[in-house]
């Protein structure tokens, strides 16, 4: 594709997204319920395009050039299938987050403020392998009238097009929906002609490691929402309960090791006297224990756990502000003020008491869908629903009202919240 | 100054937000109404320090170096310092942003999660000559428990230092206020070490021309909250009355024609009966037309008034979102559904019905203070206050729990908002 090429889409879809910002929330959710059955329907044909891609990655795995994990998160099943056209309906069913009024003042009589909440734009969505993204992202964006550019992975372009086909081929049977609301562009270049087209992409979201979105962050000015590494922390205070800690542990580090929420880094109070115990806890499930790593920065996504020891509480919150991705960090203690002092003090975007740090995820959150988790800390922090897809603008109603009669001190402002 | 003296005030800075984060609101409040204390009692140092930068500015101004507007701004007389004054008395006075809870949600029994308020972090402001902004924005920053690193305009140099040093041995005298929250740097090379500084500064808000923000935007991976031109327009409908376009038009020209929310664009629809009469009117307040204007993106910030005739409302809409830089756009209607439609599909941070664009401003809007306005789509939108210099995070209290019990199906998300 030319940067031209390139160029029309990103026009189109701005054309797009001033025309869905104003649809009606049943036209909206009418969509999804019919991408929904679209999907139901044709999940032979998703499956089929899935082998295609399978076939092909199976190759790079035997060759070492792919993963088995990336593999594993490139296949469909019926499982992922009934999963991704369940989120679907799952997020036709969420209150509409368009047209929320945030805020209502006087500001004197007869001049009203109304902050009300709309969409961002046009979103430029970059992902890795996994093609159950489109369809989740797509809701997303169509609920929250955004329009969006998708540029998925490589590995999963036979399976990308054909679920993208399906989502265009259902909406444009749809009478009043825009056009272009949803498009997809496929090669690692669009990535750089996305970068430069900051007059008409409003958000771009990169979901991938930490070198994607550093590499995006450093060459364009468009504000990024930064799904990066994530190096969580679990510190075991001195009063933590064993049973706790050794559950917690286990689940955050077994359960999905190459998820973003697992830890990556247990700290130990010193004065914890069942530490022995729980490490060998540990061991026996499974996970590899490192007291010595190259560096506190490094995300296993693996049953690996490094390991030390600390004196104090406060020698645990620094270690965590200072290594820590600020997605998730952990305590587990029975100290309530101690459990107070780390989340007061420790600046990630979930701090958690006595939790799995594995519960940081939109779905868990009651968000029914999330785009991603941010661990910026402007915009939207955490994982992020439909919200952090919005943004609002000031509407003022008068009535022949101007500055000059305040500044004058003929008028004063009353600022009454309605 | 070497880079690594800049950086040094970073990490200071850094440590200095982490501290001041945990602050309590009466501490705050005490350091704000301290430092409205210090400035009144050292008023005539102010001045005579601002005398020393109005004498060298008068003497740019007479070679054609400084414009009349800026040495305006740069000057400081009794009025602006009562209303620096005032401004921190009231920042004091208004509620703590910090700490506030915007979801509190059972998501299980005994499984707690609460998102709540919380500051960005370090701040980088780069300002022009104002030099009351400084306690403005240091005022703002306290409140708002975030650490701030101020770049003054080189005009406003002596004033800027002596504000500074009383705001700092100010908040040097109050026990438990920790070091290092507002610093300051005074060189254009200043801002470059800035810009690279993402590891410890979370946001910079350029309050200056559009190519200060351009510039900003393209030279950093820092957040950057923009306040760019302000090419705002008026669009006079076919059943506008009269006398309010006239009024309105007026002050939103002439009250104040240099502010980024004054008009420069005006759009009469053909069919308004008395349009020769209002460009009339406007000449005769001293507004020069422009119906050939070079370009629809040219911000006056003088006594000139671009205008067209526009066929339509929609044809108005598509003007406006072509050519405004999103800041504040008006109708001047009686039709109620042409209002509606006009507020709704003009994408601006203000969009208004029969009242003066001039009132784009946080004090006008009631937020006590601003930081400035921005035109961005994400995070904060229009005038910008305390909220905007907010973030969030999610806390999770649990008692033990793990993730694994609810991908087993041992257990079920209540999601119950509390």
């Amino acid at each position: 594709m030319e940067e031209s090429d390139f160029l029309d889409i990103a026009i189109k879809a701005k054309e797009a997204s001033k025309k869905i910002a104003v649809l009606s929330t049943e036209l909206k959710n009418e969509a999804l319920v019919d991408i929904a059955k679209a999907i139901e329907e044709n999940k032979n044909v998703i499956l089929e395009a899935n082998q295609k891609d399978l076939e092909l990655a199976r190759i790079l795995v035997e060759n070492h050039e792919l993963t088995q994990s990336v593999y594993n998160r490139l296949k469909l099943d019926e499982n992922k299938m009934r999963d991704m056209i369940q989120g679907i309906i799952d997020i036709s069913k969420l209150n509409d987050p368009i047209g929320k009024v945030l805020l209502k003042r006087q500001l004197d009589e007869g001049l009203i403020l109304t902050k009300i909440s709309c969409p961002i734009g046009v979103l430029g969505i970059i992902f890795e392998a996994r093609p159950d993204v489109i369809s989740q992202i797509s809701a997303l964006a169509i609920k929250s009238a955004n329009a969006v550019i998708l540029k998925g992975g490589k590995e999963a372009l036979n399976t990308n097009k054909v679920i993208f086909s399906i989502i265009n081929g259902t909406l444009e049977k749809i009478s009043g929906f825009p056009k272009h609301v949803i498009s997809q562009v496929f090669s690692r270049e669009d990535v750089n002609y996305m970068l430069k087209m900051d007059k008409y992409i409003n958000l771009i979201i990169p979901r991938g490691g930490n070198n994607l979105v550093q590499f995006i962050k450093e060459n364009t000015k468009i504000p990024v929402l930064g799904h990066a590494d994530g190096i969580c922390h679990i510190f075991v205070d001195k009063t933590a309960d064993f049973e706790k800690a050794e559950k917690i542990i286990i689940d955050a580090k077994t359960q999905y090791p190459s998820a973003c929420n697992s830890v990556e880094t247990l700290l130990i109070h010193k004065d914890f006297e069942l530490a022995e115990e729980l490490l060998k806890a540990l061991e026996k499930a499974g996970i590899t224990l490192n007291p010595e790593p190259d560096s506190w920065h490094k995300e296993y996504s693996d049953k690996i756990l490094a390991y030390k020891f600390v004196n104090t509480l406060e020698e645990a919150i620094e270690h965590i502000n200072e290594y820590s991705s600020g997605h998730t960090d952990a305590i587990i203690t029975e100290d309530k003020s101690n459990a107070a002092i780390f989340l007061d003090c420790v600046d990630s975007a979930g701090v958690y008491h006595n939790a799995s740090t594995r519960f940081a995820d939109g779905f868990r959150y009651g968000f029914g869908a999330e785009v991603g988790i941010s661990t910026n800390k402007t915009h939207a922090r955490g994982p992020v629903g439909l919200d952090g897809l919005t943004i609002y603008k000031y509407t003022l109603q008068g009535n022949g009202d101007i500055v000059k009669d305040y500044v004058d001190g003929i008028k004063h402002f009353k600022h009454k919240d309605l």
